[in-house]
């Protein structure tokens, strides 16, 4: 596990310099050699001598606790991928790397016919994978147990329904309001100060600059190449001072579970985050609970206006908050409010379910979209860049990646409830810049145990129920209401 | 060999990351990665069906001359590889780290006897090796092969003779002579501007940064992860513009070199380096022939002056380039002047025979150093970190690496000096700024060839005899008499 672990982080290594620092003409080889060495990882975590060692460890009774999950969960993960062929992959790998070229050229024109035949294609793929793989329900659970392992259609209806319905309900209640102005955020806001304004942010969390570091990226990101080097990337927009702070503090969430994880674990199943939406609740809690709270500010406002006495003279914490708090329907999920951006999700949910059920056709996507974003957001998508061939996810074969997103929001909101509930004056210590305490109960809560918990076991240890969409309903409510005032 | 190269590339990006970007805290797994790797890539090239392979191709005669070269060159070093024992390997390893650790303890405590017990040990074990490998003449021979195949002491003797007697008597005539003052270079050089002036100089050799990059590290390096990604380092001292000036030519010729493989012969020896006397030669041909001569000062003088107009007002060309070429005796190899430069090498020659044909033993190391140095140099050795621990290779086991970095010179001088027979108005050319016919006639004659050619056979083809020190001996001669005025 440590041998493949090594190769795994190699090729995290190869895909992050990728991103922040190939030259421009050197692309074809690195592609090769990720390519190589995930064909290497393959391999070895695919081979007889690696199964045998499997089965024989799986029935070891001598096995301590830790050392059972650890086999299970990779016996698990080990049958999942050899029930394909070799020519399933390749086949698989081709149609991503047409498809994904044809969704590039796609945006470039303008023109989404050109990824209709290959996403077609894909999806046909796509279906079939499902079959492989199996599920009870839906056809769409197997997919999803990838990113969420035991999320189902099932689970996810129930938390998307009272959802969508309580987002409708307060989002009309704001179109009623007197609307935000956020126009202090689109002042110039210099780049070196924003870079070092960032690095406080991220120092401030908790993120350990000995065992990590913080680059410039296209598309932010955070890459873990052991618990003990877990980078973040950022962008900076001089005259968008929040696309650089919440980018950082939701990558910096992300870091801090991966430097929370057990390094004497390295390579395995326990010293691995549980799913992406466990991993998303870490870059949320910090992104949203935290750092779009007022507590947070009433602190962080102080060292922001340091970097900038010009652009921030007279402005008040409630000021402040009110406008990176602003609500407004828009086009593009990464640009999306609290409220909105899980309409997006849900919105891409329901399209992917239906392509799975075969009650909805590539060729009919579009329309779909449209209707939906009209309907949810009530916005008019002027152009397929800024409607459905906006995210790459589909482009990758990533069905059933989206809901994780918003299964991020609604853990978040749970823990930090729970967090609030245990730990004496959370929302002072906030308020005063200290953050070690709720980062100690993450680290003790959910970190340490990498994948020790399945998440719906680990949400019930921790607040003594499963996931629960109230918790989040609950904290918008209260908090749009003060903001909006209804 | 493909996927060999990309495995050898992952761990030279590992590497490279390790040295520019890695965390202070973040060491253990990244050394870990690296084995791993590195233990992939010797078992594939060591493996059955890749030994079946290349004997099934070595008989194969309708291979062209090119793939009957790869083939032979790729069974000579395969050859090399499976002549040691799993055991051998494992154990040189661990004597290296051991040995390593002494030696960086040994500096740290300026105690060389830390160091001496371990050293033994792995001489013992470099001894072994040579006898595994065979040799004709000296057992250094069986060494110096791993870095310059087909070198031997004969062939380094009759080199090395007649270049440490004219040394000696070159350096005697400069003794004799007013001493060069070159307080210039030592001014306050701001360091921005020093790395802009870094990347110009790079430009202006024909460096390509749409394929590379230049970043800083503490030993500046050069690296290759594909011939379309090949990347340089400096470190900048802002108190010594030449520090920075001509790291950066030297790893600026070492890069050329590289981006100028055959990017079709990826991973064979046909797209590689032939040996590291001829990867130096393209350094220091850059960074002496080109980068310490008047002519290209005539022109990089006024890019330099944009840059510093206050710290080097009134100086002139001539003025600029005695003080670049000053000659005085010292201490450490890496801050030597061209002509002592190459005593320094001479003496851990001389130590490494004598240590392979034990007519010196490891203890007495330090005390053979100390008269070479007093002898040879004119210098008092004050202390070991100035004396025999100043260089990491023998602590990593690396014997008979030494001699490279002369063998560079010599091919660089007789190398540049048929380009300026052949190219028309070489100097006039570098003298306006253009040194796009010096590069195109390194590709043309060196570059692209890769390994077709012994390091021999293409001296002798381009030169019409093999290496002679005489092309080195004669540049230094007229160089210094003009500077030095004898």
């Amino acid at each position: 596990m440590s041998k493949i672990a090594d190769v795994g982080h190699a090729i995290a290594v190869l895909q992050w310099d990728k991103e922040v620092y190939l030259p421009k003409g050197s692309a074809t080889f690195r592609s090769q050699q990720i390519a190589t060495l995930s064909s290497i990882a393959h391999e070895l975590f695919t081979s007889d001598s690696f199964s045998d060692l499997l089965n024989k460890l799986s029935v070891d009774d001598s096995l301590s606790e830790e050392q059972s999950r650890n086999i299970a969960l990779t016996k698990r993960d080990h049958e999942k991928s050899t029930k394909f062929t070799t020519e399933f992959i390749v086949k698989k790998s081709q149609t991503i790397s047409t498809c994904f070229q044809a969704w590039l050229s796609a945006r470039e024109k303008n023109d989404h016919t050109i990824y209709l035949a290959p996403l077609t294609e894909l999806m046909k793929i796509v279906r079939e994978e499902a079959e492989i793989l199996g599920y009870e329900g839906h056809p769409y659970d197997a997919l999803l147990d990838y990113y969420e392992p035991m999320l189902t259609v099932e689970k996810l209806e129930a938390l998307f329904t009272p959802l969508k319905q309580e987002l409708k309900t307060i989002l009309h209640k704001i179109s009623s309001r007197p609307q935000v102005d956020n126009s202090i955020l689109h002042k110039h806001y210099d780049k070196d100060e924003q870079w070092k304004f960032g690095i406080e942010v991220l120092r401030n969390m908790g993120y350990n600059f000995d065992m990590g570091r913080q680059d410039i990226a296209a598309h932010p990101f955070t890459t873990s190449f052991s618990s003990q080097d877990v980078r973040v990337t950022t962008r900076i927009d001089e005259n968008d001072l929040g696309n650089m702070t919440w980018s950082c503090i939701h990558e910096g969430g992300h870091a801090l579970y991966e430097q929370g994880l057990d390094p004497k674990n390295y390579g395995l199943p326990l010293g691995k985050y549980i799913s992406l939406g466990i991993h998303e609740s870490q870059s949320r809690l910090w992104e949203n609970n935290v750092g779009r709270s007022k507590t947070y500010w009433s602190h962080m406002l102080i060292t922001l206006k340091e970097h900038f006495p010009n652009q921030l003279t007279d402005v008040s914490v409630q000021d402040f908050y009110k406008a990176i708090n602003k609500v407004a329907p828009n086009l593009i999920r990464t640009e999306a409010d609290e409220l909105h951006y899980h309409l997006h999700v849900i919105i891409r949910y329901e399209i992917e379910k239906e392509l799975m059920e075969k009650t909805l056709e590539i060729k009919d996507i579009k329309s779909a979209w449209n209707t939906k974003y009209k309907d949810y957001l009530g916005v008019d998508v002027p152009d397929d860049n800024n409607g459905f061939l906006q995210d790459v996810h589909w482009a990758h074969g990533s069905i059933g990646y989206f809901p994780t997103y918003s299964i991020g929001s609604l853990y978040a909101a749970q823990f930090f409830d729970e967090a609030s509930k245990e730990i004496t004056d959370l929302d002072k210590q906030i308020g005063n810049g200290d953050n070690a305490p709720l980062l100690e109960w993450l680290r003790e809560h959910i970190h340490k145990h990498g994948q020790f918990y399945d998440a719906e076991d680990l949400c019930k240890k921790i607040t003594g129920e499963g996931l629960n969409a109230k918790y989040f309903i609950d904290y918008v409510s209260d908090k749009y209401a003060e903001i909006y005032g209804f």
